[in-house]
């Protein structure tokens, strides 16, 4: 049995987080690390640098996802795993995705530091292009490495410059030997900034979700009819930009309307021609529909699409609707996530059950093996942005909690 | 006294009209002349050929503008003027502006080939760059005539390729040698189609507009706070685009609220970091108002204001408004639109006093003679766009009112 008073090294984290927020840092405080790119391979070759220190078995795989194996006293046992993502958003900040690589690198520290030897092997792992913001979609390569997804395609998503994944991959020299394919995993813990504003509005310290929202993505198109506008009166007109204004407010209105854990919005709208003297004949606007209920999230899809019918109608605009993407809603381990939240508790830190908004490479990982996440507070609730924030203190406590969860699974047979 | 039975030859002036739309003609059954191309080059020296074949006296002046003088029985008098503009917008239609161009060229024809003379000479023009869909602003060739605009100021003005309108006029052979300014004329007559659909509507062949309507243009600037959509509650959010819907709509509702003659459009938006999964952070979009009643125009935009800022203030989406453009609405000379509605009756085509809703050169040349403008159906309302189209027999129709108006207009002493 392991003390409770073994802890990580908060300040050692912290420097290893300052160091890699140095790498592809913005003048506005935060980090620009695209997948596949020249401060990605810088990372991962710091990453891989701050492995081989702790004599960890490296393999990398086909989608250049980086394992690191530090050996249990039966190797026979699958592994625990725990990590996350060196890539991060255009203007993204210092702490989503690179917090949960540092955090399990942190508690192989100070296991190696403390000669504290495990049952079970540990894995560590940083999984290529979770953001998707170069590449899209978002969590390929864990996407590929538990067979939800296929290699070939995956190489071939095209960023905005026509480069392809595969060539990237190649080009930065990650692309392993070692096939990208699931292998038996006893559990994987992801520890991560929460990226909204619940634990700090509640007080917590670590929450530990029951799972990830469903994810519904649909696209509209508007059709309307472009005239000058000085000589055409109101009466008449079919302004696709009118008919799109009422529906975004539908949307807007729709969590409020359903009820449950459910958030709706519209994040992207191109109107055309886009002219101030002429009237819209066409709209493109996005909706992302995200619940802990699926039949909730698809009820709410049928109830806003009637809306949107009659607003068409009423406006004489002429409406497509397509669905573009949908995942359904993903618990994790309930007995996993228990676990999160008794850690903390022992540890003498806040904490609070809770669902995730964002989809996170743990939801692929859940389809091959049980699975948790560690979240700690986003200051402000802001991620995706420069500013983003997290307090040492909370980096450390996140810290804490992983490395005693990884103890307890690691030392189960 | 001249008998009301001379007619225009409508054959002729339908040829014209064709000859000129295989300039520039567009697989969509437009065309696209935009000013001081190629194509614009082509119809102007199309143009100048069938001046010379009527021994006209022409000239071309600094901003490129083309002038055509038929003498009178007194050329001391000053002379009365007709023309439009050859240049379209991209992808626009065969009608707007050179039928205003080839109307009084054919009534210029009529004249001579039935040897009539005019006691006051008759001045045929073609306007550079009306649409300023290529150089911005519109009208600017005929608004430096008027005496409004700056020549450098005009020659300065540079399209998305960097090209400056002084060096294009210049490329094209047209910065000609007489110095662009105003000079004495009688009266001046603006032919053109309707780009409304009120004529149609109220099935009446010829329009005369009381004037233009004032135009007002403000550029608004919302602020919102970006954040991943899944893990931020509705509750909370500063969503700048759910703010622009809900401008949008009182825009659109202005007309209805504030009464008169008025129409209000939002035309263009931009959203950032428009990305389906990001709450937007910064909106921009435009608003355009305009209105027979200036004062009406500015209570609207005091009225709307204040929403604006309440819809800002309820979201926490901090508000910039700034006004962009203004222009009053240009009253037409009484006497001769009432010369155009009294011609239409005499000639037994059906008429309508009306506004126009669109800027014309007419409202420049408003600032220095007596003006009017004789209007045509627009099938559907349609303008702009390649569809627009006109009948032949109301195209003859509105070339009989103007040969009528200027002989009226050339008699008088």
């Amino acid at each position: 049995m392991v003390p409770l008073d073994l802890k990580i090294d908060g300040n050692r984290l912290r420097d290893s987080l300052e160091e890699m927020a140095r790498i592809g840092a913005t003048p506005g405080g935060g980090v620009q690390r695209l997948t596949l790119t020249d401060e990605d391979k810088q990372a991962r070759d710091l990453f891989i640098s701050w492995l081989k220190e702790l004599d960890l078995a490296i393999t990398v795989d086909a989608m250049g996802n980086i394992f690191g194996k530090r050996p249990g006293q039966n190797n026979d046992l699958p592994p625990v795993m725990s990590g996350s993502h060196i890539d991060s958003q255009p203007k993204g900040g210092r702490f989503d995705g690179i917090l949960g690589v540092m955090g399990p690198l942190e508690v192989l520290r100070t296991l190696h530091a403390n000669n504290i030897e495990t049952k079970r092997p540990i894995v560590i792992v940083n999984w290529t292009n979770e953001e998707g913001s170069r590449f899209a979609p978002a969590m390929v390569a864990s996407g590929v490495w538990a067979g939800a997804l296929d290699l070939k395609w995956a190489y071939n998503r095209t960023d905005i410059r026509n480069k392809k994944l595969g060539e990237e991959l190649e080009r930065i020299g990650y692309k392993g030997n070692t096939a990208c394919n699931k292998f038996p995993v006893h559990c994987y813990y992801e520890y991560h900034i929460e990226q909204g504003p619940i634990l700090e509005r509640e007080g917590k310290t670590i929450g530990a979700p029951k799972g990830i929202l469903c994810l519904h993505w649909y696209d509209i198109y508007l059709e309307g009819e472009a005239n000058q506008v000085g000589p055409t009166p109101m009466e008449g007109r079919h302004d696709a930009l009118c008919a799109a204004a009422e529906m975004i407010l539908k949307v807007n209105l729709l969590p409020e309307k359903m009820g449950g854990n459910m958030v709706a919005t519209v994040g992207e709208i191109q109107n055309y021609p886009n002219s101030r003297n002429i009237i819209p004949d066409k709209v493109h606007f996005t909706v992302d529909i995200r619940s802990w209920d699926d039949d909730l999230a698809l009820r709410a899809w049928e109830d806003v699409k009637q809306d949107f019918q009659a607003i068409a109608d009423r406006r004489g605009c002429p409406l497509g609707m397509e669905e573009t993407w949908r995942v359904e809603h993903s618990p994790f381990d309930e007995k996993l996530v228990q676990r999160v939240l008794n850690t903390a508790e022992r540890l003498g830190y806040s904490n609070l059950h809770m669902v995730s908004g964002a989809g996170h490479d743990a939801s692929y990982i859940n389809q091959v093996a049980p699975t948790a996440m560690i979240f700690v507070p986003s200051i402000g609730g802001r991620s995706h942005v420069e500013v983003e924030n997290t307090t040492w203190q909370d980096c450390e406590a996140g810290g804490n909690v992983l490395l005693h969860c990884i103890l307890k699974s690691a030392n189960e047979v």
